[in-house]
C-alpha cells in the first residue's frame, strides 16, 4: 500500500521502528457501529516515543487516535470521518513498573490489560478492585481514559478513584510527569482527573499509579429474591448499615435476564424455579474474626422480617460463589444472543430508580410489544436498561422507533437527575446527546479547555466534543 | 469610608442588598502571615446573585476573592497585593438544601460549616466523614475549594472523593449546574474535580452534593506504642489486612508532641509514663456482629508477636475513646503554645516515610539545636513535620535559617516522590514552591486552563499561580 504525501512527511518524523502493520482490529469496535479508516499505526515503547509521535502528528497536522484494548462501547477508539488519523496503540507499553505491596500501590504502563494488573496485585496478596467483563482485553490506559466502572464501584470507586497519578503526553507533545503515589497532594489543578475520562481528547495516558486494596479476610456471596427494585434499594440501605461499608457489590437482576439465560445457556443451573421477577446478587468482604455466611444469614433474617426478601441462596463455597457470579456475568452474553433493539447505560439518584423503572416500562408498553431486561450495578445507581424484540419478532422490526425510544428514555433519565452515560462515556456515539443535555456553562468550559490544551485539535477529534 | 470611583462603578452593577460591612475578619487568616486590603464585601444569597457579582466585577475589572470560613493556612483567602479586590463571602448561603438518607447523599450550600454538615448527616443516622480541627468555622465551599483532608481520608477519601456534584459560578459569570447525585456519570470532562482544589481561581463553588457514609455498627479506638515509624507502617499494613478496609484513622504521634502536651496542658491525663518516643492512634469501624475491642485486642496480640507494638491501651468506653482523640487533637494547640520555627504539611509514599524522617532529623541535627514534632495522618502518608526551638531558645533565634531549612526539607520530600503541600493547598504561601517543584508540562497546562477559563484573571489572582 503506497503512502500518501502527507503520510510520507509524517513517517519521516516518527521515531525509528515505531510503526506497525495496519490490521482490521485497529479500526473496529465491539458493536460494529463505527468503522475507522486505515491510516498509520504507531506503537511507542515509552512516553518519550509517544511524545515524539504526537509532536510529529502536530507538525504534519494529522489527527491522533489513542487505542488501548479497543473494548469501548461508544466509538471513542474509532475515527470514521475526516482524513485518516494516526492510530497510537499502547500495545507495547506493557510493563508493570513497580508494585509496592506495603503501600498498596502499583505503577503500570498503559498497555497492561486490566486482567494482568489484577493478577499482578493478587501476586502480592492485594487486589486491584476494578473488574469488568472485558478485562482480558481492556487496557489500563483505556480504562482510565474512559473512567471505567464495573461491579465494585460501590465499595472501591471507579477508575478515577483508584488512580493516584499519571504519566501522560499532552497535545503539546510534552510529557506530564505526575506519577505520584500519594493519597494526599494539594499542589495545583487536578489535571489527573481531567485527563481521566477525557477519552484521549486532551492527551494520552502512558502510565499510572494505581491504588490496591486489601484482600478481605472473609468474603461472601448471596442471591436474594426481592419483590421489586424499591425493595432492592431498601435492602441495600439495610446491608450498608449492617456491614459498615463492607458491601462490595450489589447487582440487580431482572427475571427477564435469567429467562434469556435459560434459553441461550440452558446448561447453567438456575437457583430459583420458577424464575422470580427481581433478584439481587450481593457480595460482602469482612474483617478477620467474622464469618461471611453468618453475616449474610443475619442480613437475610432481618430483611425477611422487614418484608424485603422472600427467598435466597447463600454460597457455601468459593465454587458456589463463582457459580452465582457466572449467572450475572452471562446476562450480557445472553442479551447479545437475543439481540437488543437498544441498550442504555444510565445512572440515576438511588431514590429515583424505582419510579424510573416503573414509568419507563409504562412508556414502552404504549409504544409496542417488546421485552425489557433491566440489570446492573444498583448500588451505584447504574442500570443497563435494554430493550429486546417480543418473542417471534426481530430487531429490524423496530428500526423505525429505535432512536425515538432511546431519546425518550434518556430524556426521562435526565429529567430525574440521572446520566445518559453512566460508565461507557461519550465517545462518538453520544456527542449529540451531550450537546443536547449537557449544562451549557459546563459545555462552554469544556470547549475552552479543549481549545486551550489542543489548539490544533489533533487529539482524538470528534470524540466527546464535535470536531 | 468613601468609595473610590472604580468601586462606585462596581457597586452600581451589584445586586441590591448584597454588600456587607467590611470587618477585619474578612481580611485575616489564622497564621497572620497575610493581611488583605479593605475592599468591598459582597455576600450573595444564591448562585444567581453570586453570578451577578462576578459579572459586575468582570465588567469593572475588579478581582474577586472568594471567602468561606477563612480557616485556610496558606493565604488563599487573603489578597494583600494589587488593587483592592471584592471579597465574595459565602456566609449567607447556609441552606442544607436536601438530605437523602437512603441515597446517602446530602446537598448543601457553600456557606454551611463542616460541623453543621456533619450534624445534619448525624441527624439522619449517617456520617459525613470529613473531619478537621477547624470544622466549627470551615465552610463546605472552602473545604472543597482546597480539597481538604483530615483524619478520615484513609478510609473515606478527601473532600474531592466525597463530592458527587457542584453548582459553581465560572469566571465567565455563568452558573455551572452540575449538582448531580450520581456515583457514576461519564459525560465529558471532569470539571467538578478541576474546580475542587483550584482554590477559587477557576470559579466559586456555591453548592455541592456530598457523599454520606453509614455509621459503623461498632467502633473502637486504641493507642499503641511502636518502636519507630517503620514499625507503625508495618502495623498499618497488618491492621488493613485484618480489618478489610475497616481502619478509619491511623495517626502517628511523636513523644515530642505528648511532651509539649504535658507542658502546656498538664491537666490532660497521659496514658503512658514515661512518654514513649512513638505512638499510633488507631480507630476502626466494623460491621454488626463483631466487637471492636475484641478486634483491637486480636490485632494487638498479633502485632506484639510480630514485635511491632510494646504497649497499648484500648478504649473501653466512648469517653475513653474521646479522651484518646483529645490527646491527638490537642497536639496542634500545644504546638501553637510552644511556637514553631517552621511547619511542613507534607506527604510521602508510605514506603519512603521512615527513611525520610530519619534523614530529615539527621540533616536538622547538623543545622543547630532544635526540636522536631512529627505527627499526622500516617495512613495517608501525610505528616506534619514541624520544627521548634530548643528549650530556652526563642522562635526568633532561628529567623536566619528558617526559609533555608524549609526549602531543604521540601527538597527532600520532593526527591522522595512526595508533596510539599499534602492537604493545605498552595494559596499564596507556596506559589513559589509550586513554580520551583511542579512538573513543567503540568504547570504549562494549568496556566493554559486558567487563561482559557478566566482570561481577564479576575478570580482570586495570585493564588496557586502567579497573578
Amino acid at each position: 500500500m503506497g503512502l500518501e504525501p502527507a503520510d510520507r512527511r509524517l513517517t519521516a518524523r516518527l521515531p525509528h521502528g515505531v510503526l506497525r502493520e495496519m490490521a482490521p482490529a485497529y479500526v473496529e469496535e465491539p458493536r460494529g457501529r463505527f468503522h475507522g479508516q486505515a491510516g498509520l499505526v504507531a506503537a511507542p515503547r515509552d512516553a518519550e516515543e509517544a511524545a515524539a509521535v504526537i509532536r510529529a502528528c502536530a507538525a504534519a497536522r494529522v489527527a491522533v487516535v489513542p487505542r488501548g484494548g479497543g473494548t469501548g462501547l461508544v466509538g471513542g477508539q474509532v475515527m470514521s470521518q475526516g482524513p485518516a488519523p494516526l492510530i497510537l496503540s499502547l500495545e507495547r507499553m506493557t510493563a508493570i513498573r513497580d508494585i509496592f505491596a506495603d503501600e498498596a500501590v502499583m505503577v503500570v504502563e498503559a498497555g497492561v490489560t486490566l486482567q494482568a494488573a489484577r493478577e499482578a496485585a493478587a501476586g502480592v496478596d492485594r487486589q486491584f478492585p476494578l473488574s469488568l467483563a472485558s478485562q482480558g482485553s481492556a487496557q489500563i490506559g483505556g480504562v482510565l481514559a474512559t473512567n471505567a466502572g464495573g461491579v465494585n464501584v460501590l465499595r472501591h470507586g471507579n477508575a478515577r478513584t483508584l488512580c493516584l497519578g499519571i504519566e501522560a503526553v499532552l497535545p503539546s507533545g510534552r510529557i506530564m510527569h505526575d506519577l505520584k503515589r500519594l493519597r494526599k497532594d494539594n499542589t495545583g489543578y487536578d489535571l489527573r482527573d481531567l485527563l481521566i475520562g477525557a477519552e484521549g481528547t486532551l492527551g494520552v495516558i502512558t502510565a499510572a499509579s494505581l491504588v490496591l486494596a486489601p484482600v478481605p479476610a472473609e468474603t461472601g456471596v448471596a442471591m436474594l429474591v426481592v419483590e421489586d427494585p424499591a425493595a432492592a434499594l431498601r435492602l441495600l440501605a439495610l446491608a450498608q448499615g449492617r456491614m459498615a461499608g463492607g458491601v462490595s457489590a450489589f447487582e440487580l437482576i431482572a427475571g427477564q435476564g435469567l429467562d434469556f439465560l435459560a434459553q441461550h445457556f440452558p446448561q447453567m443451573r438456575q437457583p430459583f424455579a420458577p424464575i422470580p421477577p427481581w433478584l439481587v446478587l450481593i457480595e460482602i468482604g469482612l474483617p478477620a474474626g467474622m464469618r461471611a455466611d453468618d453475616a449474610l444469614e443475619a442480613l437475610f433474617v432481618q430483611a425477611a422480617e422487614a418484608g424485603l426478601v422472600s427467598d435466597g441462596v447463600i454460597a457455601r463455597s468459593g465454587q458456589q460463589a463463582a457459580d452465582l457470579w457466572a449467572l450475572r456475568e452471562h446476562i450480557p452474553l445472553a442479551n447479545r444472543a437475543v439481540g437488543a433493539i437498544a441498550s442504555h447505560d444510565i445512572s440515576l439518584p438511588l431514590s429515583e430508580i424505582a419510579r424510573f423503572i416503573t414509568e419507563a416500562e409504562a412508556m414502552l408498553a404504549g409504544e409496542g410489544d417488546m421485552r425489557v431486561n433491566c440489570f446492573g450495578h444498583l448500588g451505584d445507581g447504574n442500570l443497563h436498561f435494554n430493550l429486546f424484540p417480543a418473542r417471534g419478532r426481530r430487531r429490524e422490526d423496530y428500526d423505525d422507533i429505535r432512536s425515538d425510544l432511546s431519546r425518550r428514555i434518556h430524556q426521562m433519565v435526565v429529567s430525574a437527575g440521572g446520566s445518559f452515560s453512566a460508565e461507557h462515556g461519550i465517545g462518538r456515539l453520544k456527542v449529540g446527546d451531550l450537546a443536547r443535555w449537557g449544562d451549557p456553562a459546563r459545555l462552554a468550559a469544556m470547549r475552552a479547555i479543549k481549545d486551550a490544551l489542543d489548539p490544533a485539535g489533533i487529539m482524538n477529534p470528534g470524540a466527546v466534543l464535535p470536531a
